[in-house]
């Protein structure tokens, strides 16, 4: 009988020594802090701010922060908190294999699961073991797992943060078995329900998922090692089972980290990763565009891109986020979208319903269909002017990618319009941004990472 | 476009009048009394035991009391814990349509939800709108669903939880849309899990999901109302989405109650409910048989009950549930099943075992693969003895069934092996079990589902 996959992954979790070089310390500290900001600016939504009353009604309040507020909660009610609030704005980074929202489910999770005692390092490996789960298990699963309707983030991050976590408290191998078994049993969610508060909810149950799992083993308690790749387990009944693919993915396993290997995507806007090659496009030939003079604008993508961007001219925010003409025309006319535009209700501006009346969108059957981002799969912004004159820009990884990552520079200014201004008021926030930049060297994580801005 | 699936189903749960008859009523009365008798006795069980160690580690104590301890914790996790120990021995009820075991799902989630002011008649109507819920979808979604592996007393039953749930709390058909939405998003658990603490936790992650979605739905947040019956929804993705199959099942929203018309299939045998059919043949025959003169034993039945029943002389406790030559043998060599022949490892005496290799099991093609239990598709034992001579019995109903319901004096023996025997010391329980049997009559009904015996 062959060894469960799920054993060969507890193994890894529990046992690799974790020692992540300075290069990949340095993508783990800026995905940490870029998280942190958007759980920060998403504190304040609509989505959180009910969520935060829902637990409250429920009676789960407890002694764990809730960041950005001043309430706390029970471990697991807290990861949820803070994973929805990090993923209702959509700012936060993402990962390729998987197809997932990493951070907003790891972070959560482990600062949840960290007491006073826990250092940096600590929260830098378990973080480390929980996107290993994530990446390798996107490499056997997708994208025949997404395409089919599962929400990557919440089916195999529930299973990433039960990882991590199990690393977190120093778990036996079989204990790790047991806690990402229970993870498994409770991590479902479906691509059908974005567009509504389901979709943050379903990133804050896969971060509740994973402390629940992890106490669960840790307090003794067992389930089958098989359910990952049993012929009626999570890989068969989600998606598809190829025991290739899975053998293939988990040879990895100790050989270099998937974080090292693939890095994070960061967004430098708020709205769809699928829309950021675009927006990318729009800067490098903005110097070159007098919108005035645009007589029309040709995009062209990925089918599988194109398939969840189905809007034109937006109605709402929602849908904002998920139209590639909005996102086009905001980087003509403006060179960006921030929050503070989606706020203002941008996309009803004239000049850019105006412009946004004038895109056309291609989409293409990719070479690659099984990557996410290809260089044989270019996304493609032809602008033609009244003159009959064009200019054509190509992108294959957008800015933010590892490929093209933003400077820290950039992030700063991202992490700063996501927590605030700095006042004179809030002299000790400055203090913490700047203690935050090295969190890996903190002594005491959860203390610093709770901290409110 | 057609009006989502979950939306007809959500007005029921909201606006049904829910007016059961006595009849009705009783089914109900006696399966909500026959769980807190299943969850009184697994509360001691290791599994409960170490499920309650990780709620305290967890932070997630509070105030709703935990049945037969002395421990309160928030509402989702007293749902989890109560769940899992009325489910930890697998003696608690089951429906036919859902395959789902109901009470244990509904009962805890309602409880959880339930306050001082909640009387008896509210929870048994929210408890009606919860059971249709299960009973209408499994209609519309078994044996596929099961089948393939999906564990519906955990994947329905989060469903039907929630439904519970939202009409305890009252609320709209627009709030129950969303209710149960969110609950689906969190419905998953799989049967490979079987022979592990996972099945229990599962049935415990199902109560809790109800508690969880009604409370986001009462603080106004929203899910997708299409998520149940779009292309890329939980019904197509687990096992199968036959509108024809929903039409039907649906169409019977409002016309008479599922509970009704299934009524709900009480254990007098703490096994698996598909070896109570052969339990049933070897009581009927027990006055003509003198175990020593048995040459051999062959039993038949349908191929899909064989299939969860692979063990023959058991090992363990878990193996002996699931073993249909244990369960054949103890109902001729001693009348029945008790948890104390369990606690005593009955199945290594030399009788008993003895017996057991004395019993073949024959599986046959269901003529009726779509129904759980059919007149069609009876259970047969023929016990053939040294003489030659041969009885023989079918069962299609087994005890315990609507068709061949146990007595109320069955039951109250059942309830009092449960909570333990009256002692003087405990004059208090008497009192409590009497008043638990008119519990719909009850006007504060949390009190007295959770009074300690």
């Amino acid at each position: 009988m062959t060894e469960p996959a799920l054993i060969r992954l507890a193994r890894f979790v529990a046992e690799d020594p974790m020692t992540p070089d300075a290069k990949t310390l340095a993508i783990l500290r800026q995905g940490v802090i870029d998280t942190l900001g958007c759980i920060h600016a998403g504190a304040g939504t609509e989505v959180a701010v009910k969520a935060r009353k829902a637990v409250r009604e429920m009676g789960a309040l407890g002694h764990t922060p809730v960041i950005g507020t001043d309430m706390s909660a029970s471990r697991p009610q807290a990861a949820f908190l803070n994973a929805i609030a990090g993923h209702a704005l959509d700012f936060d980074d993402w990962e390729i294999p998987g197809n997932t929202h990493p951070t907003v489910v790891l972070l959560p999770a482990l600062v949840a699961m960290a007491d006073e005692a826990t250092d940096g390092m600590a929260l830098a490996c378990a973080y480390l073991a929980g996107f290993e789960v994530i990446a390798r298990l996107g490499e056997a699963m997708n994208f025949a797992h997404y395409d089919a309707g599962w929400h990557s983030t919440a089916t195999l991050g529930a299973t990433g943060a039960a990882a991590a976590c199990a690393r977190l408290l120093g778990l036996t191998a079989s204990e790790t078995t047991h806690a990402i078994s229970f993870a498994i049993s409770a991590a479902s969610g479906f691509t059908c329900q974005f567009g509504s508060n389901a979709k943050p909810v379903q990133a804050g149950f896969a971060a509740r998922a994973g402390v629940e799992a992890a106490s669960l083993a840790q307090a003794g308690m067992t389930a089958q090692p098989h359910v990952l790749d049993h012929p009626r387990g999570q890989a068969a009944l989600m998606g598809g089972l190829d025991p290739d693919r899975f053998d293939v993915a988990f040879s990895k396993l100790g050989r270099g980290y998937a974080l090292t290997e693939y890095g994070l995507v960061l967004k430098p806007w708020p709205s769809c990763g699928y829309t950021h090659r675009i927006m990318t496009c729009a800067l490098a030939m903005r110097d070159q565009v007098r919108p005035e003079k645009i007589a029309r604008v040709d995009l062209h993508l990925p089918d599988f891109h194109a398939a969840i961007l189905p809007f034109a001219q937006p109605a709402d925010r929602n849908e904002a986020l998920f139209s590639l003409p909005f996102v086009a025309a905001m980087g003509l006319l403006r060179g960006g979208l921030t929050l503070a535009d989606l706020d203002a209700g941008v996309w009803s501006d004239p000049a850019v319903a105006g412009l946004i009346a004038k895109v056309r969108v291609h989409p293409f059957q990719p070479a690659r269909p099984d990557q996410n981002y290809s260089e044989d799969d270019p996304d493609r912004m032809i602008v033609t002017f009244l003159d009959g004159t064009r200019i054509e820009r190509t992108c294959d990884y957008p800015l933010g990618a590892p490929q093209s990552p933003m400077s820290e520079a950039q992030l700063l200014v991202k992490f700063e319009a996501n927590t605030g201004p700095v006042t004179e008021a809030q002299a000790g926030k400055a203090v913490w941004a700047a203690r935050l930049r090295n969190w890996p060297q903190e002594q005491s994580i959860r203390t610093l990472m709770t901290r409110q801005g």
